[in-house]
């Protein structure tokens, strides 16, 4: 057994709520300064001419102690005032931007313009809210997730945010996929690893961005970790979000069976519900190893529950 | 006597709180689309990538009846998450932006970015805030109002917000304003006025700024229009600011005396407070004309007063 070393080090594919989750219990079952989180920004937007990063937000923020726990995004006791009053100058206001969470943006799309990587600009802000782990997006350059709904194709965010995922969802677009590449560090940090663990998210619109990035992917089918995903399907749904909808509209089974062949030629082990048990064997014929636990992340208990039973599984706990 | 006429228009030349203040009674004392709003841009400034233009919005918002009365700028009930945060992230916040506020300014930042001009934001702007008057901003370029203290040459918010107007003012530069054209709109509003008001403010820091538009300067004086001013002077200090220091500085006398020499080129009828009663006689023999009254601002009633009170001087009122 592998016991916290010097050497030790996770990489953490995350996009939003769940990667967050995740990554607050794991920080507190292992030195943070061993976890690197590698985030989508996929659902990236501008909003009123800021440049707005959800996902990494969601996971600093949670990081940092002062997400909105009860929505999982924004921060804690923020208002709205600045909304109200872009609504009452004709303004949509369907993205629901709060007053501090505004600040971030702010300070995100000045630094941005003045020269900086998204990438740089993600480091000085979870610093300065007391990140202990580093967070870095996937890439520096855009890359925007859009929606074909059979009838038109959409931006992330209106998909998922303004229509409330509620359209079918024919295809997911990774614009400027093929440019891109991944943030420095990023392929450093795969290479590095003892474990790359894809948290639980939605396999296309969160985990499937960053794993489109060619050399993201590469590195870590090159990388000697140990890969490991948890279910983010539990008893055939979603914990949150429309992930089973899209996993059977994309032809896949809703189900951890489903979430093990889709990542079938990456995986070395699997994370599933107590309420999957049954399903164990069915994945265990796919060559990939099977670990059984409470998934469920609403209780920071649970989430260090969560996370200590991954180190477990992993080999790698004290 | 020239009774309220479809011709009657009055054109008042504004700088931020005494000007909003004026022309708040103004609109009630006559209808508010026969009034012109031409306002200083010289204390525009940029916060965190955003265009905010100061003396527009707090006419604007005092007008509309959302200013914060008891400091004269600024949203009521406006609250200051947006800063607070921005300040956590390593941000000076001595520019007080509140979070209501701050929607107009990313409103503004965003159609000037779209290629409109500020002429056509602040007209837009107004009318989402339902205020019945024209607001127009002395011109659509870049002027920006600098302080020589003698030590250093500092931008206009810096000297008057973050260094509380403490350092002496050697000169006043209003940096681009010989490439600034007046915004459509200014120049034929003077020319139809009935009268041009010169609203109580800092003759160097809000209405000098306005005239030093040699455009509008020339409009004013080949107007038929009178020309009249309230002094910003009472009993030989400013109501707020620092007017009396800086007209003292720039060698003129801090009175209402110096204050229609200052305009004396321009000026048909000065509006002076009671407390100056004494000085009435000087000002005449200028060839100016003087009205004395309660010139106070503080209140409603008050505003009405002295508006009703000025369009008598003017021989404009019904």
């Amino acid at each position: 057994m592998i016991r916290h070393q010097e050497g030790t080090s996770l990489v953490v594919l995350s996009g939003g709520v769940g990667g967050a989750r995740f990554l607050s219990g794991l920080v507190n079952a292992i030195p943070p300064e061993n976890v690197t989180a590698i985030v989508n920004t996929g659902d990236d937007l501008v909003f009123h001419g800021l440049h707005v990063s959800p996902d990494i937000d969601i996971v600093t923020y949670t990081l940092a102690g002062i997400v909105n726990e009860e929505q999982g995004w924004g921060i804690e006791r923020d208002s709205f005032m600045c909304l109200g009053m872009l609504s009452r100058l004709g303004h949509e206001n369907w993205f629901r931007v709060g007053d501090r969470d505004l600040a971030v943006h702010l300070h995100r799309t000045q630094k941005l313009q003045q020269g900086y990587t998204l990438a740089q600009v993600t480091d000085d802000i979870r610093k300065a809210l007391g990140v202990p782990c580093r967070i870095i997006p996937m890439t520096n350059h855009p890359v925007r997730t859009h929606i074909d709904t059979g009838k038109d194709i959409i931006a992330f965010q209106e998909y998922f945010v303004k229509r409330g995922f509620g359209d079918p969802v024919r295809e997911v677009i990774y614009e400027g996929i093929q440019q891109a590449e991944a943030a420095p560090g990023v392929l450093e940090a795969i290479k590095e690893a003892s474990a790359v663990i894809i948290a639980p998210g939605n396999p296309f619109l969160s985990i499937g961005t960053i794993l489109s990035l060619k050399s993201v992917r590469d590195a870590i089918v090159r990388s000697a970790a140990q890969v490991m995903t948890i279910s983010p399907i539990i008893g055939g749904r979603a914990v949150k979000g429309p992930t089973a909808e899209i996993m059977q509209a994309m032809g896949h089974e809703a189900s951890v069976v489903g979430v093990a062949q889709m990542y079938r030629d990456l995986l070395d082990v699997i994370v599933i519900d107590e309420r999957d048990r049954d399903l164990k064997p069915d994945i265990e014929k796919l060559g990939i190893r099977v670990h059984v636990t409470d998934t469920m992340m609403n209780t920071e208990q649970r989430r260090i529950h969560l996370a200590k039973t991954v180190l477990q599984a992993l080999g790698l706990d004290q």
